[in-house]
This record gives C-alpha cells, sequence and structure tokens, in this order.
C-alpha cells in the first residue's frame, strides 16, 4: 500500500454531468457551478466542451461559458476539444488546458464516433501539435477501461496500448474512464497495473463511475496502488446515458469524504462542496447522487 | 491480502430493512420477500424480532412471519431477541436461531435502551443461558462501532471490549455495525484488527451502512483483513433512522456484485435478487436503493 499523501479532484460535472443532462442548463447557472466549485476549494474544473452543438446542444455554449467564468487564481479551467475546429474555438476563448478522448474498444469507437480507435488516435495529432504550439496542455481520455456497453470485457493491455498512444503523441496525464461503471476493485487494479508500465502512475487518472455502485470501492483500490488524480462530478451529475436512471460519475462529494478519511489531503471544504451539489440539484431539479450530499443536508 | 474464498450474506432486509419503514409492511408481503430471498440463494434471513409492538409495531406480527414461514433446506431463518420475553416467544415459534444487540457506545446505549453498555450486556446472560439450554444459536451484534450520533468517533478497543463481552458470553458470531454509515476504510480496518484480537476473524460478521456512500469501500478494506460474513439488505431497504432520506444498510445486491467482481464465491443468483428488490421497492412503493439493482432494471 503505497497511499499518495495528496490527490488532486478533477471536477468534471460543468462538461461531463450536465453533458447528459436531457436539456442545456442555461450559461448563467453554469457559470455559477463553476464558481461555486472554484470557491469550494477544487483546482480544477473542466468547464465547457467545444463541439459542435448539432451533437452535443448541452455544450453549445462554449464559448459563453469559457469567456464568462471568473478565474480564480490556482484553479484550471478545462475544456474538451477533440478537433482542430474546437480546439481554434477554445484557444481564441482563452483557453489554459484541453482533452482529447479515445476508447480502449473498437465497438465503442465505431459507434460513438464512427471511426476506428487508431483512426482516432491519428486525428489527435494536429490537435496536440496545435496545443503545444499555442502552450496549452492536452489531457487525455480513455473510455471504457473496464467494460464496454457493445463489447463486455476489455483487456488491460488494450487499454495500456491506447493509454500509451496518447502519452507518446504528448497528453500530459491520460483519465482512465469506467464509462459503464462495471469494473470491480481487482480489475481496476489490473488494469492501472498494466497501464503504468508504461506511463508514470503520477500521469495517471481514474475516472470511474457509480453505475454499479462499486466507484468508490475501486477508487480505494486504485489509491492503494499509487493513483493520485481523481475525476468526478459534484452531486454525481450526469447519471448513465447507457443505463437511464441509473448512476454515472461518482459523486465528488463521497470522494472527498473517502480521502479525508484516509487522511489524504485534497485542499476541498467538503461542506461548501455538498452545498454547491444541493444547490446545482435544487436549481436543475435533479436528485442528488452524492450520499454524503444527501447525509450532510438531512443533519 | 487475505480475501475469503467465499462470503455467507446475511440478509436482513425483512427485519432491519422493514423494522425502519415508517409503516408496517403487512405479513402477506414480507412472506413473499422471505421466500423469494431464500429462492434467490441466500442461506440466511434475519425474518423478525420479538420485541414489544408498542416499541416496534413494524414487527408486531413476529408469529405470524416465523410460523407463516416456508422452510427451505439450507437456509437459516433467525429473529432478534434481546430479552427473555422475546426469547420465549420466539423459541415457541420454532425459531433455530437469535440475534441480541449491544452498543460500543456509552451515549447510544442510553438514549436507545436507557442503560449502560455494561448493564445491556448482564441482561442478555439469561438470555444466552435460556437459548443455549433450548439448543438455539445467538448471534450478537455490536452498533456504533466506526461512530456515534451523540459521541462521534468510537475508540477500536472500546468495540473490542463489547465484542469480547458477547462472544465470551456464547454468542458464536458478532456482527459489527458501522450503524450511522460514517466509517471509511482504514477506520474499519483498524477496527476490525482491534476486535479480531480477541475474537476468531471467522467469527466476526461485517454490518455496514452506506449513509455517506463508503459502504463497499469499507467492504472491500475488511474482506481484505479476511472478513468473510457480511449483513446487508436487499434493495437497501430501511434508510437511516439518523439522516431522513438518506441510505441505512448497504444493499445485498451490490455486495453480491462486489464479491463477484473478486472471484468470492457467495451461492446467490444476482439476477434473481435484483428482482426481487425490485418487486419489494416497487410493492412497498420506496426507492430501490440498490445501484446494481437499478442498473439491471434499466437494461
Amino acid at each position: 500500500m503505497t497511499f499518495p499523501k495528496s490527490v488532486r479532484l478533477v471536477e468534471v460535472g460543468p462538461r461531463d454531468g450536465l453533458q447528459n443532462e436531457p436539456n442545456p442548463i442555461d450559461t448563467a447557472t453554469k457559470l455559477e457551478l463553476i464558481d461555486r466549485l472554484g470557491a469550494a476549494g477544487i483546482a480544477y474544473i473542466e468547464a465547457a466542451s467545444f463541439v459542435s452543438p448539432k451533437w452535443v446542444p448541452q455544450m453549445a455554449d462554449h464559448r459563453e461559458v469559457m469567456t464568462g467564468l471568473t478565474r480564480r487564481q490556482g484553479v484550471t479551467y478545462a475544456a474538451l476539444s477533440p478537433n482542430l475546429k474546437g480546439l481554434e474555438a477554445a484557444l481564441e476563448c482563452g483557453v489554459e488546458e484541453v482533452a482529447v478522448f479515445g476508447a480502449a474498444s473498437e465497438a465503442f469507437s465505431q459507434k460513438n464516433i464512427n471511426c476506428s480507435v487508431a483512426e482516432s488516435l491519428e486525428r489527435f495529432i494536429p490537435v496536440l501539435e496545435r496545443a503545444q504550439q499555442a502552450g496549452v496542455r492536452v489531457r487525455g481520455y480513455v473510455s471504457c477501461v473496464l467494460g464496454c456497453p457493445y463489447e463486455g470485457e476489455i483487456a488491460p493491455a488494450k487499454v495500456a496500448e491506447v493509454s500509451k498512444a496518447l502519452y507518446e503523441m504528448g497528453c500530459y496525464e491520460v483519465s482512465l474512464g469506467d464509462t459503464i461503471g462495471t469494473g470491480t476493485p481487482l480489475a481496476a487494479k489490473r488494469m492501472i497495473e498494466a497501464v503504468s508500465r508504461d506511463i508514470p502512475m503520477d500521469k495517471l487518472a481514474a475516472h470511474f463511475h457509480d453505475t454499479y455502485g462499486q466507484a468508490l470501492a475501486n477508487l480505494y483500490a486504485v489509491l492503494e496502488e499509487g493513483i493520485s488524480v481523481v475525476d468526478s462530478s459534484v452531486a454525481g451529475l450526469g447519471g448513465c446515458p447507457y443505463a437511464k436512471g441509473a448512476s454515472g460519475n461518482v459523486a465528488s462529494e463521497d470522494v472527498v469524504y473517502l480521502l479525508n478519511g484516509l487522511g489524504i489531503e485534497t485542499g476541498i471544504d467538503l461542506e461548501a462542496l455538498a452545498d454547491t451539489g444541493t444547490w446545482i440539484t435544487q436549481t436543475i431539479g435533479r436528485p442528488n447522487r452524492s450520499k454524503v450530499g444527501v447525509a450532510l443536508a438531512a443533519k
């Protein structure tokens, strides 16, 4: 066991969370959410996605969000930009960091973005070159690392291969996504062990979904391996696009509670974070999927 | 790490779960629930509580439940019987196994049963003697092992002391309850380590609540220690009496999913169990608190 001393939380609620809402949330609410998250001590917020509003209408206001937010010192405001067009738009908005996303499943890549995994990776090369030129760091996502809605189980070697490609292409960090939340702790450990043979542990992030209630157990298991960056979503915003009514992203509050209990520093004010979760779910009329949030609010 | 090869689930939904429902559930529904749980492969079901209907009206039909259930081979049907009067009534109903419950918190004991922990333990002596005479095994519960709603943190040494007293009194197994669900994995490990200095690991059970979303992470941590008996409640029935609207008992389905993923045998048919969770929550009009149950039903 080599628990990290501190963990950096990557808050994906404003992007990954709200992107999965059935209807777009208004820009003012997004901006208040982002501001409250920063005030609670979250140092990294994925705020928007520069993709076509035709495909993701929930993120159509990406320019308004990225230019409208009040930047706090020490907080990184990032955006997804899977292609050059999106990247150029993001750069115009003064984005400090962008992200691209690949998949560890061929079937998922085909169904989701209509190309093979290798083709998707090739498309990122000019994005990374342009970002580097502009002095903007790029984070890489890999989806389906512990299971695919179409293929089922995914070999750790495949996850390692895609992760290595993103890392060698210039992604400074690779976030490993259990997109459908089917993973369990030993599978999560084996996957992390495979990927960390090629990439230093401190360049990896765990992005786990709680669809089957396993996310915190899986996080505990990979913290034991030395993982020190965790993606999560305030109030578990977003749900699961592959199982209606089920949970998606693990709730940030529940992750912080776990980390506090393990004596791992995060720099986050749990009460302020939980208040933010209560506020945003009440504002958009969704259930609060953070158990910590619900328990603290009930007190 | 010394994971057990198999884990025995103690299903507490019909008792601990339904006891926390605001209104009593009809006996026929309870009997169908118990039967479905047995059919799904659960080998130990806590079916009723022989306490005064004045205090726990939800369990007023304990005689009807214990005499009305259809006994399946290989399944133990147990009941709570905290005093001699309750035990005699349980024995009349042909109960095979009973349970008594102590607390690791003085304040909780005083508020809950109006006596000190030591006094509560003394009251169990005649219950254990009578049970032994009747050839009926007694299980011991300890509540507040990872926190108390009145005292806050509880020392592992206090949990060990109460557990040892119950074990030496003749309880064949001691179930360690995180009554308010505030525990985290390292605290759970430390508590189990303290208790297992006096009592063999295979005589201990983990009874964890999911109020703060930590139950599965805590279970994973104590499975690493060698714990091989887990208490849980189908669909997470019961909620938390100390935080309205929050979760209580960890859901059996989520525990079985975790154990399946770890390659630990349970003898339980997860789909049949999840169907039972869907059925009972629909029947009594409560939310399904099993994430596995919700995800499987959404598929």
